[in-house]
Parts: C-alpha cells; sequence; structure tokens
C-alpha cells in the first residue's frame, strides 16, 4: 500500500468484526511499531497485546466506567450543546465521535486484539506515540482498523493491575489500540483544512498555500 | 513509496543540506499530518512552519542552551558511563546518538525548514504526536529527513514568545522537527527485537512469536 493511502485511510475503525488477526499480522503490526522514533533512541517501551477473553472480561466494565468519566469530565459542555442544536454541522460530528466511541465501551470484551502500550523514564510523555500510529498504519495496510483510546487513565492503578504491570518500575501508560477487521468502508477522513490549523514563522501570519481538498483521495 | 518502506526506513535524518524544501512538498508534510487522529477529532491543533533565518537565528541560542540541559539533567548518568566504556556496543549507540544530536544544536540556523506543533486542551498531551509522526513520514516519501525534538521545553516561554504563541490560550508545545535532504543514506534502523520489548495478556508473558530480523528491508 502507498504510504499516503495509509497517512489518510488510517481513521478510527470502531465498528469490527470478531474475526481473530492472525499471527502474521501481529508480527507485522509490531515489528512497524518497533521501527518508529524514540527519545534518544532509548526504546524504553513495552508493548503487550491482548487476545485473552477473561482479561478483556475483566477490563471492559472498568472501560465503560472510565468512558462515562470522559463524557462527564473532558466532554461534558461540547455534549450539552450537541444535544441543544444536534443539527449544527459541528455538533453533528462531536454526536457521531460519541456513539462511534460509546459502541467501543458497549463493546470491548469483542475486540479480537488490543495493543497496550508503555513508556519508562520518559519526560514528556510523548515518545511512546509514534510507535503506536506506526502500529495502526501497519494494520491498515493488512487490512486492518483501529482505535486508539486513554481513557483508562481514569482508573489506571486497576488496569495496571490487571495487566501486571510492576508498580516500582514506573511505567508510564501510553494507549490502548483495539484492533479488527472494520465492518464499514475505508475512506478519508474530514479535516479542517491545512490554511486554517497552520502558521509561518510567526503565530497569525498564513502559511501561504490553501489546500481545499485532500491531495489524496480514492 | 510503499507504507512500510517508510514506517521502516524514517529514522532521524540530522545531516542535511541547506537546500529548501519546495512548497510542493511543504503541502504533502502538512496535509499528511492534519490527517492523523486527534483526541474525540478534536482537531485542536496548530502548525507552524518556519523558514525565516531571523528567526532560527533567535532560536538557535536557546536549541543549544536547551540541549546542554538535556545533556545534563536527563542523560548525564548514561553519557557518564558512556565516556567510562566508549567500546561498549549500547555505550557506543548513545555516544553516536549525543553526536548526532549535538550537530542538531550547531547547525540549528542551517536547516531549510522546521515544523512547530502545538495541542489545546489535550488532558493527556499526547494527542498531537501522530500527526507530526505524519509528517515525517510524508517528508521520508519524497526524500526529506527529519528529526524530532523537544529539547526546547527547558526554555519554553522564550520559545513561544519569539512564535507568538498567545500565552493566554494555553497552546501545549508538541515538538519541533527538522527537516533537510539528508547528506546520507537511508536505511533501517536497528532496534531491539519485538520479542524483547512485548509481552502477551500478562507483563511478562512472551508474545509468542520472535523476529530476529527486521521484516522489511532494502
Amino acid at each position: 500500500m502507498d504510504v499516503y493511502e495509509a497517512l489518510y485511510t488510517t481513521r478510527a475503525m470502531r465498528r469490527v468484526r470478531p474475526d481473530p488477526i492472525s499471527e502474521e499480522v501481529q508480527r507485522k503490526i509490531l515489528d512497524a511499531a518497533i521501527r518508529a522514533p524514540s527519545g534518544g533512541n532509548s526504546q524504553t517501551w513495552r508493548f503487550l497485546l491482548l487476545d485473552d477473553k477473561a482479561v478483556l472480561a475483566q477490563l471492559g466494565p472498568i472501560y465503560r466506567r472510565c468512558l462515562e468519566q470522559v463524557w462527564n469530565l473532558v466532554y461534558k459542555d461540547r455534549i450539552a450543546a450537541a444535544a441543544a442544536a444536534p443539527d449544527d454541522p459541528e455538533h453533528a460530528q462531536m454526536l457521531r465521535v460519541q456513539r462511534s466511541a460509546q459502541h467501543l465501551a458497549d463493546h470491548f470484551e469483542d475486540y479480537p486484539l488490543m495493543l497496550f502500550s508503555f513508556a519508562q523514564g520518559d519526560p514528556t510523555g510523548g515518545s511512546i506515540h509514534p510507535s503506536t500510529w506506526s502500529a495502526m498504519l501497519a494494520a491498515r495496510a493488512e487490512g486492518v482498523g483501529s482505535a486508539w483510546t486513554v481513557a483508562f487513565v481514569f482508573e489506571l492503578a486497576a488496569v495496571l493491575g490487571i495487566l501486571g504491570v510492576p508498580p516500582e518500575e514506573n511505567w508510564q501508560f501510553g494507549s490502548c489500540v483495539t484492533f479488527g477487521y472494520p465492518t464499514g468502508r475505508w475512506g478519508v477522513a474530514p479535516r479542517i483544512p491545512v490554511h486554517e490549523v497552520s502558521y509561518r514563522n510567526h503565530w497569525g501570519t498564513p502559511v501561504g498555500f490553501e489546500i481545499p481538498t485532500p491531495l489524496w483521495s480514492y
């Protein structure tokens, strides 16, 4: 697959089939992940694949409680505004994201594979995320959809306990990514165009060009 | 370019030529960046391209001071250990990374293009990084090397002031990425193999397979 197709069409795919992800595809996902950069190339990271239904059953109720926290603490105002005027395009988009995220929570135990990532000794905490995004791009190349979530931060101690992460080693939770073959179609997600979110040399100075439609599309 | 070639060969490229990066390539870099996911698809991000030599001249001395802080505060023990036994392979790797990072600092003003990223209202601070990594992968597809640095965090207020980031809007600095056509060759960076950094279902449980050599190579 061309790199641009992967970059443009790897969007959150939360509605997936329960079919397993083969070991061959799992290898491609993880081997791509570890090629990503890390601060000082330290590679102080761990990747935990999860496909044990018993563990998923333990984590599912926790995840649903965490997502409730996300709605109540992070998105409360946006959800209230969206509910008050659901026909506004921006609000409709918010409600779509909410329904999709809630679907993930409601079907947590049904995903065939998840990837938890952890980093150690990273002052900014950001160094783990390129590897996760690489894993998702490699999955896309194999026809596997993914979705990225950090909602577990609201009950992190319980999650780390279930996964057996040694508390004395100070591993930071990076994210949880769900995988699965999507039931829907791949596509280029709509985005705020480049010229509305980009500057050149100084905040507020136009970047110097406009890109009204995606440079890559089907 | 195949997505795996991009994922496997986008390694830090800090030794670059001063040749400019065309607007066409800049468009591809930024348009790929904004396709990345963000928390709740909020896209509360800003991308600032920097190619003004006057601004680079202001930032260069700050960056060199920041990198000194990185060496003194973050890597002090590793550098001391490496200096004491430079022939140890792990130490040699550390010293190579240090020389390469120092090269970036010493030649800060010579890079033809940089990308600063910022996020707003992101509780975990990680949501901006997939977009940055997408920008670097798109650059790779165009033959442009890149290197990711967060060293500016040590003098962030000065940097945000020079770039004109409005303090009252609480933008979080994501990273600074340098771009340039590399003087060296592309290649697959050596990494700790998957089975040494991965588990399945529980911390410490083997992932179930070994990948002794990269699944993609030239």
